[in-house]
């Protein structure tokens, strides 16, 4: 692996010569992650045209499912604890004479920005912008092995709560169980704090789990994903609980069921980021729940849960190939519930065989 | 309680008038949470000489603990989900023709600062610096109730796990019990991820569980803390796996016991805030262990689970009555493992009877 982050450590240095800057700091940690693989928390990285120095915490473990094997290229500077990686970085950049030192305006603090232009020397900065979230869009086939094992652990998990009596259980419990699973599973940790809303909490897109009871007749709904060696994925299914769902409850979750397919189904390079969003909304839309679904359909997901490209209305970019995405719409009726379903999948040519399903549980309205 | 938010807000447009500010906007989470008490996720606060705008995220539900009651005089400024509550609040502040707009430097990045700057209208923006942190240094006796709950929380869940057997789970295992036994006793959620560390991973300050079983003979470090309400305390208790501890154990352990109780008793307000350190860390090192624990002994601790003042040996300020901080010493030997005793207390007089000590567990050498 260290021979992938050497290259996408090069395609950086080609962005930061192209922009005229001799050096880059990084300081966001999935950034930093991404370009070294094993970073403590809290590590910033110096990238000049022939170097890559590793600022970090002493005796700092690396993050949750980081690679504990040295980088050959990349050389540690030992930084004391509590002190700041990122200004033992700029006075690295100073000693080794750095003139324009690109920083990434969007994680620094005013005042952290402050201490580093004082440290950097005669550097100027520069603000290196999401040139690291730019190219972390477009995954190779390490990162999507990576995430397709982050969804399984998340459809295991998923799978064994399905098979277990859930009348009687309260939200957090079923929540807290979810994300013991698929640790037990082997991911580094659920990706996000697992939501599960049922009765008039279902079909809300973040609700955080409360002391209410599953109850017959509820619906259900289960959002979680796991973060495997960095990389996590997303997921949400609407169940009913009972033999016999009600008539608005099957209505409801087949519209949104035909609503996500159409976003699926819409994913493809070269296609514009708002047509998956626009394919799943109208058809909200024409049943009446125009107001009912005000969250984009989905975004981009990896080192981050959120990231680039966001698939909203008004998202005017083109998707590309290998890109995992989040579809997942919903209808939440207040006072009522509602439905979600959500899927992380990857973008890929027709020829290839359209976008890859990462997460496979069952879509259908199960009645548990 | 909104009273006691009201009279925080108060305080704080004080030093705004003293420092030349007609308005503050504060976006450090903690801080919006402190002086109105019912934040949701990104919110931030405009408070200007007359007013409170509270600016959030439309649908957000409250910050999990967070009041749910409204404050009669904050007002609330819905902000579309997605949208940077910070612009709206700044937007909201050229509408009320503020002059000088104090912004915390130290919690705004710099792009996010330069769309405040152009959407604050003629507004100059100046830096408030860690007003609101100076603020919550000394706690009042609603948070200090808030902090004793979950003390009691953290104190019955780690009574709970010592009372089931231990050899052969996992540190992985044994954390997460201990969270989920927190989440039943009350807890908003845990304070910070659960640490466990057996043999060879015992003594550590931040351990990350693993996989690792507990074997005969171990140490078994326990670090957790549970958050009620916002408020998260710290603890952590070091013990033997088996009847017979070893001879090493036994006076490793006497000797940080010794060394945390002598950082406790030195607790006090008016004293220096290094003093605690300086105490313990003697006896550590008359032991020849200076070495084996580099991290300072302690730190404030509330909203934020390290907040100041800082308990290290460089650290010059006098410690005030009512503060609740962490006395943690640690030894940890490489390879063969060690011992963390840590206790959150707070500050009092000695007619008061001297610090209060939160955390109750005991800290003799329990053999389990």
């Amino acid at each position: 692996m260290s021979d992938a982050h050497a290259a996408r450590r090069e395609r950086l240095r080609e962005y930061c010569s192209a922009s005229g800057a001799d050096a880059a700091l990084i300081t966001r940690a999935a950034n930093v992650r991404y370009l070294t693989g094993c970073p403590p928390l809290g590590a910033a990285l110096l990238l000049t045209r022939d170097r890559a120095v590793l600022a970090a915490p002493e005796g700092a473990e690396p993050e949750e499912g980081g690679e504990r094997q040295a980088d050959p290229e990349v050389t540690r500077l030992p930084v004391p604890a509590e002190a700041d990686a990122a200004s033992a970085a700029a006075e690295a950049a100073a000693r080794l004479r750095v003139r324009d030192l690109a920083v990434e305006e969007h994680d620094l603090t005013v005042a952290r920005h402050r201490t580093v232009a004082r440290l950097a020397g005669t550097a100027r900065l520069l603000d290196l912008d999401r040139a690291v979230e730019r190219l972390r869009v477009v995954k190779d086939e390490y990162e999507i092995a990576d995430l397709r094992i982050a969804a399984e652990i998340a459809d295991q998990a998923l799978g064994e709560l399905l098979e277990s009596i859930l009348v009687g259980r309260t939200e957090r419990h079923l929540a807290m169980e979810l994300e013991r699973r698929m640790i037990d599973h082997g991911a580094d940790r659920a990706a996000f704090p697992v939501s599960v809303g049922t009765g008039s909490h279902s079909g809300l897109e973040q609700h955080q789990p409360t002391d209410r009871r599953v109850e017959e007749g509820d619906f259900l709904t289960v959002a979680l994903g796991a973060r495997y060696r960095g990389y996590g994925i997303s997921t949400a299914r609407t169940f009913v609980i009972g033999a016999a769902p009600a008539a608005w409850q099957v209505e409801l979750h087949r519209l949104v069921f035909h609503a996500q397919r159409a976003g699926r189904e819409a994913l493809g390079p070269g296609v514009e980021q708002h047509v998956p969003d626009d394919a799943a909304r109208s058809i909200l839309q024409a049943a009446g729940h125009a107001e009912h679904s005000v969250h984009a359909l989905g975004h981009g997901i990896g080192l981050e849960n959120r990231e680039a490209p966001r698939l909203g209305p008004a998202d005017m970019g083109k998707l590309d190939n290998r890109v995992p995405v989040t579809v997942g719409p919903g209808v939440h009726l207040p006072g009522r519930g509602g439905v979600r379903i959500e899927d992380t999948l990857v973008v890929r040519p027709p020829e290839e065989g359209g976008p890859e399903l990462l997460t496979i549980t069952t879509k259908e309205l199960l009645a548990l």
